[in-house]
């Protein structure tokens, strides 16, 4: 019998504030470019008042994914935490409104922090760089992981941001064991090269015992293994995880999984912000295996959902996903 | 000498929450389409629980006027109300950001209110439904307009939908007549056909004995007169008003002044919200005023500056408006 979600998805839930930039302003802010840093409340302030004029949309790299789905017709729910407060409302009406399952317990004002955001610089090459200020959400612990909720997941998808958190290893553990006690896969996905940096052990240890697909892209990849070549960081993946998924960016992206490798071209499309691209990427591919579909069907729907959230400001999905995948012959 | 502001606006500071749907979507849910409706909490609590995933961006008519004015480098100021929350926070961000001067009193936790939305439907045919919940932006009162800031305006900005506040009357007076009484000049929008049949008479009173310059398109035109053409109704205004300028959408803009009738056709553009138009094409106008422009180039500096804001998905600009109106000619 078919679980109640293919997906469940577990992440640091944020409102992103997206603004242009120039590259000067990067550098005399100490942005830096590409990456995502974490900032506290008064950088967050800071860096806030001299921003440009912004736009709010919910993000969360784990959330983008999960919306993603949901987008797609997908049964899939997401556990992240917001505050009561207007932020929270927006984060949590936008992944109920997209159609996934969204239940964890709100924090108050008790918390002091608010629900977390963050500031995405979009510069002239539709780079973006990202500064977080993680407020509330740095704080889901095991408390919050719901043991009915893992068990009714066909694929758990891990955010590796969440390593961050001063408790997200026991919430992850406590999530990983509910899923895999019913029978269910966990996925995990790198997030970004300095998070990997500041977090290895903790990774290798939970891809090693754990994971049965692993997301990245080659920065990530590289910064995992510490190797000069993707070529060589993919060798030593492929031993230890069943199914290694490496983006590529304009490259597309390669699967590897029982001794074979397969490759998905970039979907050809104008790029106005890469915001999300890594995201969504994750959602037509859990989608695809969701479904029943082979690896390079899968790596196929993954480049297609990404090339639709770069083409415009904001890293959930704005056009008809589930028609954009007709058009490719993906349905 | 001039003054510090050519531009000095006042409207309902709003956060516009943007969202695609179809028409069945309006229909099922009783909003009218292409106009603006006042709605209590209840009906925006009902409302936003059935909408899509929104988009959040700083809204409001005249503020966006006035957020238009500063892109292109005006000297410019704004005041409307918001509370100490955090859409009000984002609402004096995008504004200070911009270039805009904004210091209106906000409101706290005792007014009641939160900050007013505005949730902006847009359907595939790029038509734009708006249901507005007012929040404390109905309550600007006289004890907000600052008659040293209103002395300071070489142009005053009115936005006509501020008719619906309870105190609106006594402060558009207040702001008129400090802002006359320094040699400043006094113009308004109608806003809204309905907002024009609710309020005609205070209306044609505050423009007959008050306003320097109109701005409607052919719909607010023929509601404010009465008349069965956009010719009588024009024919009418402009035996009131030193000029009348009247947006008549995809053809574009007549402005009525001295006995003489200018036309600029509108901008050649790919529309993909309509959110915003009116608004921006009043920027540019009063920019080209502002800066000892005749009437015809002001008017094409309307158009030019309507046709970026419905381009894209929000009222604000997105492009450097300076550069865009360079490559038009228009600096």
């Amino acid at each position: 019998m078919s679980k109640s979600y293919q997906v469940v998805g577990v992440g640091n839930a944020l409102v992103d504030v997206l603004s242009h930039c120039d590259e000067d302003f990067l550098t005399h802010n100490a942005v830096e470019k590409g990456i995502m840093q974490l900032i506290d409340t008064g950088r967050a302030s800071e860096l806030y008042g001299k921003m440009g004029p912004a736009t709010e949309v919910s993000g969360g790299s784990a959330a983008n994914t999960i919306a993603g789905i949901a987008a797609l017709g997908g049964r899939t729910a997401y556990v992240g935490k917001v505050r009561d407060d207007q932020l929270g409302n927006i984060f949590a009406h936008d992944m109920r409104a997209q159609g996934a399952h969204y239940d964890t317990p709100r924090a108050n004002g008790d918390s002091g922090h608010e629900t977390g955001r963050c500031m995405v610089l979009v510069t002239p090459d539709s780079e973006r760089s990202m500064s977080t200020y993680l407020g509330v959400s740095e704080h889901l612990g095991p408390e919050d992981i719901d043991e009915a909720l893992m068990a009714e997941a066909e694929w758990l998808y891990l955010e590796g941001y969440r390593f961050d958190g001063p408790d997200s290893h026991a919430a992850f553990a406590k999530a990983i064991n509910a899923c895999k006690a019913a029978g269910g896969k966990v996925s995990i996905t790198l997030s970004d090269p300095f998070c990997v940096e500041r977090h290895r052990e903790a990774f290798r240890d939970m891809i090693r015992d754990h994971v049965d697909l692993l997301f990245c892209n080659e920065h990530e990849m590289t910064a995992m293994y510490q190797t000069d070549t993707l070529e060589a960081a993919m060798a030593r993946a492929e031993k230890e995880v069943g199914i290694v998924v490496c983006t590529v960016g304009a490259k597309g992206a390669f699967v590897l999984t029982g001794g074979e490798r397969y490759h998905a071209p970039a979907a050809a499309t104008r790029i106005v912000d890469l915001t999300g691209a890594g995201d969504l990427f994750a959602s037509g591919f859990l989608h695809g295996l969701a479904n029943g579909r082979d690896m390079l069907t899968s790596a196929r729907m993954g480049c297609v959902a990404a090339g639709e959230v770069i083409d415009h400001i904001g890293a959930r999905p704005n056009a008809d996903l589930k028609a954009l995948f007709a058009r490719h012959g993906l349905n």
